[in-house]
């Protein structure tokens, strides 16, 4: 099989990196970005990365918490860049087996949000398409992906098949994915993923553009308290 | 707007119940899978429900383990039933906030086969749509719906949003689903789910079927051996 | 059987809050610790509650993150009062079913001091004692207490039985605890719980303090690093 | 220091396998629980193993599901052995990143008697001690043992500090534990974590068994049924 290319080029990628380091520290979940990345600019798709701790985005769970009395709260910016994202990549590193707090942090607020709905009026993030990546040492990766790819699915995202990746080495203290004596770089098993990864993504994103979203029936949170219960009916009535 | 059919008659769902009793006893988790299924039947869905504890399924994880010296095992005829159908939601009970150990063992089995690849060269689940159903009261349900939604899309299947629905009440000993004074089948967020969750496996299940599943490129592990790596490259060597 | 008092005033316990609102706000939280605090105080334990929104605590794993950059951090101080203290209670809202980010960073802070060691170089926690309180409507009461607990063992803490409690109520967008219109301060499950965590905490910390910790042998990291291997053998090479 | 003998002659510990593959073929689980036994044998511990896979064990969560219907049911013999052992370790492979549905099982099926009291009216198994070992190679180990844990000290068992350890390998198809080729057997982080498990299993035990078990007061479910609260009160009605 040929290398072949896709247009893919009205496609908006967005990557948030929740490491607990501002810039310009090194981050090694920028490593695995990088790979996605690539492939996807390859195919014309605009990717735009973000580093979550660069940002005073407030704890909490309102869309604007400078309404709520916190002094600023750069989410509000943020959320527009993902409403204009057709993908999300939540990246995260591993801290006692968990997402780090940046991502909980994220997830909260992606959540705040979570209420709003599009113009077809489903929840706003209907149509979209969701993946993860996550990196560390020794365990824990598919845990947190688990409940990224959970979380974003329940908010209204589309999860295709292996929608995460993840680098991990077995023990502390091992070499760090960007470290220089670590040969992960040349892992196979993390390139495929994450190379399967990307492209379900904007296969799936391209799927649901051409499709224009998700058929606005039977998952309309406003009809349904207007009583369209789209032929629910109770068993035990029948 | 007014209650609306779609012509979904050549898509087929398949219910696993995972509930620890076999047949004819009494399963909660049924009552959840009969709104779901009756309105898949009014869009001229094949539906058919298995209950997991009513067939000898082998604990392991090769296919077919009569052949690792089992004496028999129901799960290669299970099998194809999975294959055939569009549309898989698996349903089981909480035990200890954790799903079932026949929900477990049937992840396993799906797992025994994940290896499998489809007429494209991709894995065999990758096409097909997955959705999970949850019922007990108390707390644990958004847990096991993460768990089989995460295993589910590992193994190829497409998670579209809102995919999973649960019944809970708050704590022992209330009254379960089907229980005479629960009145929880009149309860609205339970049902608002369960439909919402109904539609979106449809509507994904058509996108993907109307599509001829997810685009063969970039997905294929057999072309990844023969290294076609679908434009990876790796960011330190660029 | 009389109500007993159990002379227990040697004995520290610290609650922390993980809510996401600084004070004064309303923590329905705080309802179950005021719960726990009361028999806690019966019995003589001196009890601190410190909700951590109200410190400018560092995102970051280290001890100290004024050392790597960070402007201010109120951690330190904070570890202080965690060392002090016999018995550390987490207590946290539930977030799209997860503690809530306020939470995740003080398991990383914690965690930030995993390596100190105490006077007989054991890790630091060791011979402490820890427990959880979740509040919140719907789901996701065990997951989070699950993750908390697992994490204070991992660092050195012993988990007592029944070492958690949780206040749920079943759907949005019913009362919270604290609400005017919620039953909840009288429900039996919750009060139960919460009661018999509060004892157990309270009995395996006396304990502990009778045997004046853990036995320090087995479970010395620097020994373990000088080769004393306390009768760990190969079984490969019997 | 030197190496240091302690008389836990009259502990006794069980360790339950829940690898999917019955006797006698090769568990690599088995490795971990060698390595453990050892040391608790040279303190004199009566120590036992079990496969849950080489016995009927039936799915339920009833205390004797012969009662039930069910043909046979080795689980009533099996509790025996889990009531008469202070330490109590349940290990398993992963699949998938969770537990086995042997594991799964076994932990129903403990919960079946979990509303049994001891002779001071607590639950079954206050006063005895819980621990993991997992095994498998890419990701998931701290996941299961997570569960597992949480499990056990919600029934009644005490969980020590770092009461479980995982042997992983990073990514598939590396070598399993029990492999010729692989040199896991000299790993120091999975060699030490075994080892200090080990030991706080045995420490606590010991301590509880002088200690007559946990204090039975404010942890007694009969009691708190016949309106004896162990000091609890309302705090919105002091």
């Amino acid at each position: 099989m040929k290398s072949q290319n896709f247009d893919y080029s009205w496609l908006k990628a967005l990557f948030i990196n929740c490491t607990l380091k501002p810039s310009p520290k090194l981050s090694h979940t920028d490593g695995l970005i990088d790979i996605s990345k690539i492939i996807m600019e390859k195919q014309w798709v605009s990717v735009e990365v973000i580093r979550a701790a660069d940002y005073p985005i407030a704890n909490g769970i309102m869309p604007d918490m400078t309404k709520e009395g916190w002094k600023e709260d750069a989410w509000p910016a943020l959320y527009k860049k993902v409403l204009e994202a057709d993908i999300l990549i939540i990246t995260t590193p591993i801290w006692l087996w968990d997402k780090s707090s940046q991502c909980t942090k994220i997830i909260e607020r992606l959540y705040s949000n979570s209420w709003d709905t599009n113009e077809s009026w489903q929840y706003a993030f209907y149509g979209k398409v969701g993946g993860c990546l996550v990196t560390w040492n020794e365990d824990g990766a598919k845990h947190c992906a688990m409940w990224v790819l959970y979380s974003l699915q329940h908010i209204g995202y589309t999860i295709p098949p292996q929608a995460d990746a993840a680098w991990l080495w077995e023990v502390w203290p091992w070499p760090s994915y960007k470290d220089k004596n670590s040969w992960w770089p040349e892992n196979d098993f993390t390139n495929k993923n994450t190379t399967f990864m990307t492209w379900n993504l904007m296969h799936m994103a391209h799927i649901l553009n051409e499709n224009k979203g998700i058929p606005a029936y039977g998952n309309l949170p406003e009809a349904w308290k207007d009583w369209n219960k789209f032929w629910f009916e109770n068993p035990e009535y029948r």
